[in-house]
């Protein structure tokens, strides 16, 4: 599939009489896609029923006939002002109780049934309207689930759907689910599913089964949403379907919202990434504050990978300075460019620029586009139009399977935010260190759901931290031929938050490990390893064990046990301990590794090899030195 | 004018048969006025309709005997308990929702229709009473509006009124309002002004057009809650009114208020402020704790100057600890008289120490007074009647205009808060940075309002951080004849908080400036200036000029330009940088400067000239060596 | 009295197959207590009117057969389910109005009438079933009164509650309470009681005399529901009765509670409150974080001596890792028989570990036990076996009153709270700090109430902080032989948190001193003393006297003033500062100090001494070298 180009355009925002113009010089700029709609639904039905498309078949008109694709957005995000006098309850309520009423964006429940029905009615009818012929070339729903923490709503209308939601998990026994949470502990016994609540609002932590089933429950909220909009989008359009997913949303299962979509796509800023949650040290913001984290983007490159089951965008690419994070600064020049290679490395079929012209009014009034708002060019369209030419002579993305697995379960992630035991802990910083100390390595990762049964073909396999293990991948865990390293953590809880007991966690077939004891530990008391760099930070876990020791702390306590391709590892290790670690396994996976320099990042795909640096300083490297915000491709020799 | 001196009393908290000794003790300290009534409403008015008027006319009898002249206070800002039962909802909401109850001060809302009826009735029961006759030297309308934070209210009584002021602020017109607002961004329009809510309580942040029409509203309504008051005591009495004004209380406009009053008093706190509100670093607390910030308090002496254009008193001035910062310390010796005296050498009338006796009860029992709670003389009547001695050999205040004019625009602080764009950049601390910068160069300052359209006279006018210019403004600073300072931020945004787009800002006239591109970068990523000391910190700009380059960041890029006397500073300076731009400025302006050594101040009048040491150590300056607490006087030659 | 040791059990939680080798186990390690019962109401009473005593009286029966002591809990800090369908409002509100719900453990309104009364009713049929006979060795009430913030509620119960109790104090007297409070100050006069509101959701800060008053009735809440249970205990049974009080909970007064009751225990958590209660600084929680701070818990140990009259227990001691922790670290192998002998050196009857077994499910599943969820051997159950045997050939305890008294005043620890006038100045922290210093003077302290009314036998009474003394106690003190240590703050505010003004605090017999004024001062600004190390920080008052001046800045301010054996101190002494007074202290009542190395303490009874090293090396010490966690014990040679 052949690599390109697009922009994020609002035509109600402009004059009618620019939208050709604007058109021209997307196309002249080298792009190829214009995705629109998302925002609009207060001017395709200005008020209820009646519908104004003209505007709007005018604009895909205009955009079409340039030669541009477009991407149609629903417009569910935003529902118009009208809808809340309608369904005065439709927001989502925060964890005080208080509603997060209209005035922004995404103030709807996604458990509150009439404004489900609302947003079927509106998919509905946009369908009715452009999925027939070929005007839309792809589709988006709504517009970043989950985004401002809109995932989990205490509603009423939610608190009635989760009991529905326990009632079918449960098979409607109540002694059931007292027994599986637990609920003898403080009395917490429920006599009908209709006395149960959500958790909010206790006078101390709630019961954890209660909040794990209450985070699972808010997510398959959002994969039912979606659904609605599919199955009605399916039905009248044969355009593939996509969502933009938001960098670090995590509340919901990403994985399963894909499964009903052709398209995983995500919205890639990374220096307001960088200050408001990748969670870097002052040092590092303030090293990467013009390039962003150098491993944070492609993290969710690979995992939106898996998400699309390997068709994946960039449906927006920062291009200059963001308005929302702390602070906002200009990318380094060349990142736009650089970002865009990026993504293409790790397999992106598009990269779209969010946006097309900086608005002059409203909340992202001060968020860059390629265009200023006085129409002039401001600096990201110099790179665009500079990617669109080397695009022109590159190679088409070619898939191709990485020698690493790393697992990523949006389940686990919930565990550990329900339970981290120790302040500051969570599963996804675990996840990203891993993925972090294999990229030093100069390794290239797959990211794949704890669904996935067939690990064919990956020398080493990482499967940290995942607190519940189903019975599916624990089976396909075992039986696969790289090394496999789990832990710590791993099936620390039944599927109803209980510790299994009968044995131990973490019951490995062909390890023979018992966790006997767990502790949290202060982040200023790291425990040294044993002949080598690096330390146990924050969690370690007492193991016995009659596997052979592969790493331990300087105190002799055991940190990493193997037996055959089986590693367990029982403590949250810092940068240099996993670099000891993923040395160690390569070497038993039979794997070369290749040491980057601070800053700089290696991709590898079936067909070329990519080189990034990430500092604002030239680094010599084997293939040359890089220039700041370099970026190095040639053909890999096979 | 001569220069006096009084303080605050409260009969009614002090048993009757102490007055007549209280005022003989204040005559003979050399106090001229003396502010009561202010919180007595609940004795005025012990039960709705139930006028105690008699003990308030013995009092005032008993002051007034001993030669005292009588500020009474109208009691608004606390009224009774019954009020509560009359008026339920007469309270501000806070940004959540959240009642702000009865128990302590200022539990009202500035919209609320049934309260505004109250104040008015008990002010023409007041007026009525003590207009007649010259029993009432002055007037104090209610007390410190807006003091903890109560300006801004979000209840039903503010959002009933805050659409009414919309409907008249767009003429009815809906489309109007939501074309100039950019409501179409996220499909925020709203098809009837009814529907418009309260900026609070957003799933994320509110269209910023909203929140600076918000604070808008929110400031008129103090305005005119003002004004009720002095259209009633004007009709009944010849005296003065004032308002007595609190330290960086800016959610509304102090010269609005001003316009209505015949002069402006604040209540001025400098170890309480140093300590919670002017934001130093912890050094600086330390080094100052028990003398205050050098700059803070005279910043708002010239302000208020400006806001009683020319007429302007302290009405509260600490005489000791205070009982509400983080920390409370004893000011150093001599500090009461050289708070007093710096008032003077900034224009002020009168200065009134706050409280006479310290109160053993109630909330703010830790206050000092200028008596102890058991009638025993505290330090600072000491040093008030040093003050009294020294005022008798001393000349009248004579008002002079400055060579330097400093703009400070409530509308602007709004715009700041309401969109900082880098994490807590606020307009309050740029303009303060500017007064500061101004101060350490030695020279004496005018604050004036954005509505002046006349500068003549000023050899340097200062405009930092206009974000909207009006037009009266952008031509009187036009024409001005002396060197004038822009920027950052200047007329960055319309009337309606949009940015302006042909020509982009700053759109000056007769210098050729535009903002191509804005950025806020983390305080820990300075930008050094080239061939100068200081750096950019926190902002910048990109501009693209023909215009002279006055000062640029060391990797070039332009900072402050300049057309023949039209500056534009294009950065967020620190000190370091404000000053090579002040001396930069005032070398253009022909202005000598005379470098202040650190915590020294001067002031000079058009007769007199002071210096000020702030600091706990004697410092060498060139009028000789200034004491801890050092005032040194003189008149000037002229 | 023998010294014995039990563990904490929930039969309901474990199948009913296991309880009888659970018992023998129990038995085996040497345990002679077992506590049950105090969270099982859900089990006892499924639905409303539904009691199922059979199983508990199997359990109970099981139990007892094994040779065991049963202490049963009354279940009253965990209704069920169905308690809030009968009583939707039962549950406290918090400060911003918000219910604190079902769901974790005591959500329930201390003045909810409805609840009262369920309350009485369950423990009445407990009564009335295990009352009679000897099956039941001990009762505990309720649990962990006031824990999660729990005895404050600002509910419309409480309020009503409070009103009530308003009258009764003040005698149905309006104007008595408006005159008390200082009401007049800002027109805070009530007309009548029913006016009165909670001291919660003002504009700014409350009326002190209303909060102070408010938070005594709080606590008279918790003393009158916990009357209620045993006075129905005592009308059906002879066994004690006993609370279990939580670690730094000091919302009420536990004197109070202490007085309905035979024994006092508290549940001691070193680890745990070592990291989220101490206050310690980050060096001070790296160094103990295995061992938990030095004097935490002998503070408390003394504490509960003085509750209980003589007789207490720990009814719950941490056995390893915790789970409700910042960090949950586990223990230093040792310091669960080191906490455990530390508590019998302070007089403990009874030492009972919490849990027996870790619970696999819900909020304590990370909590450790004796035994592991799988019902191995935890390391605890080695520790306390070891105790076990040590204790076989260890004598009775004996009680013997200490050379030295602290009061500690639970009024005196609301009203700094109340009123702290400097940032994080605490009652409690500043008692804590002179039992620091006695502990590294190596003396043994006793802690007692401020109701004492003699103080024969005592060299030392130290009474800082006391904001309000008593008549009764400023008599008991005037006439004590030893010498007697007041203030900061002694005697500041009279009942009604007015400051007395004739004369001026502190106002003590034979000790001629004045608080002129008072400060706080930011605690980078320590004020050092003069001839010593240490300083006085936080905190100073300027004192008028004509005592002999013991302690005093280096700028010559009196600190400690004396006459006879009278000694004021006026201000906050750092760690030094009070080794410096202690001394000073001791050396005028002729009382001998042994100065302690880091981390050892020491503890004397009548006839025994105990030394113990807190910290992870090795010390030196007069009686030899002591290992980590290591505990030295020797008659005394009297
Ligand atoms: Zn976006
Ligand atoms: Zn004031
Ligand atoms: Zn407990």
């Amino acid at each position: 599939m052949q690599r390109t180009l697009g922009t994020c355009y609002y035509p109600e925002h402009w004059p009618e009489d620019i939208w050709q113009q604007d058109a021209a010089r997307m196309v002249a700029a080298g792009l190829t896609w214009v995705r629109i709609g998302e925002f609009s639904w207060s001017r395709i039905e200005p008020t209820p029923g009646d519908l104004q498309w003209d505007w709007l078949d005018r604009a895909i008109d205009t955009l079409v006939s340039a030669g541009l694709k477009v991407v149609l957005g629903t417009p569910t995000a935003t529902p118009p002002r009208w809808m809340v006098d309608r369904h005065p309850d439709m927001f989502a309520l925060d964890q005080d109780g208080k509603p997060r009423g209209f005035g922004s964006r995404r103030h709807y429940c996604f458990s509150h049934q009439g404004y489900r029905k609302e947003a079927r009615r509106i998919v509905t009818l946009m369908a009715e309207r452009y999925g027939p012929g070929d005007r839309i070339a792809a589709w988006q729903t709504d517009n970043e689930y989950g985004c401002h923490d809109t995932t989990v709503s205490y509603s009423d209308a939610a608190r009635a759907a989760f009991v529905r939601w326990l009632e079918t998990r449960y098979g409607g026994d109540m002694g059931a689910l007292n027994a599986a949470w637990g609920n003898v502990f403080w009395s917490m016994d429920y006599n009908r599913f209709e006395q149960i609540g959500l958790p909010n609002l206790t006078v101390t932590e709630p019961n954890p089964a209660h909040v794990q089933a209450f985070r699972r429950f808010s997510s398959d909220q959002v994969v039912s949403f979606n659904r609605d909009q599919v199955e009605i989008l399916r039905a009248h359009s044969d355009a593939p379907i996509a969502h933009n997913y938001m960098g670090r949303v995590t509340d919901f299962d990403h994985y399963k919202v894909g499964e009903d979509l052709e398209i995983a796509s995500w919205d890639s800023y990374p220096l307001g990434f960088l200050e408001d949650r990748v969670g870097a040290s002052p040092e590092k913001q303030r090293r990467y504050a013009r390039q962003g984290d150098p491993d944070f983007q492609a993290f969710h490159h690979d995992l939106y990978r898996a998400v699309g089951r390997g068709r994946w965008w960039v449906m927006e690419q920062q291009p200059g300075p963001v308005n929302w994070a702390p602070y906002n600064p200009a990318p380094l020049p060349g990142m736009v460019r650089f970002w865009t290679w990026e993504a293409f490395a790790h397999g992106a079929e598009a990269v779209c620029y969010f946006r097309w012209r900086q608005a002059p009014f409203a909340q992202e009034q001060l968020h860059a586009g390629i265009l200023r708002p006085d129409s002039a060019e401001a600096p990201a369209i110099v790179e665009a139009r500079q990617v669109a030419e080397e695009l022109a002579n590159a190679g088409d993305v070619t898939p191709s399977q990485a020698p690493v697995a790393l697992i990523f379960d949006y389940d686990a992630e919930w565990a550990w935010q329900v339970q981290p035991h120790g302040h500051g802990l969570t599963y996804f910083d675990l996840v990203l260190e891993h993925y972090r100390a294999l990229r030093r390595a100069g390794l290239s990762v797959d990211i794949v759901a704890p669904t996935q049964s067939d690990f064919s073909g990956y020398a080493l396999i990482l499967a940290p931290g995942l607190m519940h293990l189903t019975d599916n991948l624990r089976q396909a865990l075992a039986k696969a031929e790289g090394q496999v390293l789990y832990g710590p953590r791993t099936g620390a809880r039944d599927a109803d938050f209980k510790i299994p007991t009968s044995p131990l966690p973490p019951a490995l077939d062909g390890l023979e490990v018992v966790v006997a004891a767990v502790e949290s530990i202060r982040p200023d008391m790291p425990l040294p390893l044993a002949n080598a760099d690096g330390a146990v930070t924050g969690y370690l876990e007492t193991v016995e064990t009659a596997a052979d020791v592969l790493v331990e702390t300087a105190a002799g306590q055991p940190v990493a046990v193997a037996a055959a391709n089986q590693v367990y590892c029982a403590g949250w290790l810092d940068g240099d301990g996993l670099d000891h670690l993923v040395a160690t396994l390569c070497a038993r996976a039979g794997l070369g590794i290749c040491k980057m320099p601070e800053g700089v990042r290696r991709r590898q795909t079936a067909t070329e090899e990519f080189w990034f640096n990430h500092l604002a300083e030239p680094v010599d490297t084997e293939v040359g030195t890089l220039p700041p915000a370099g970026v190095f491709r040639r053909l890999r020799k096979n």
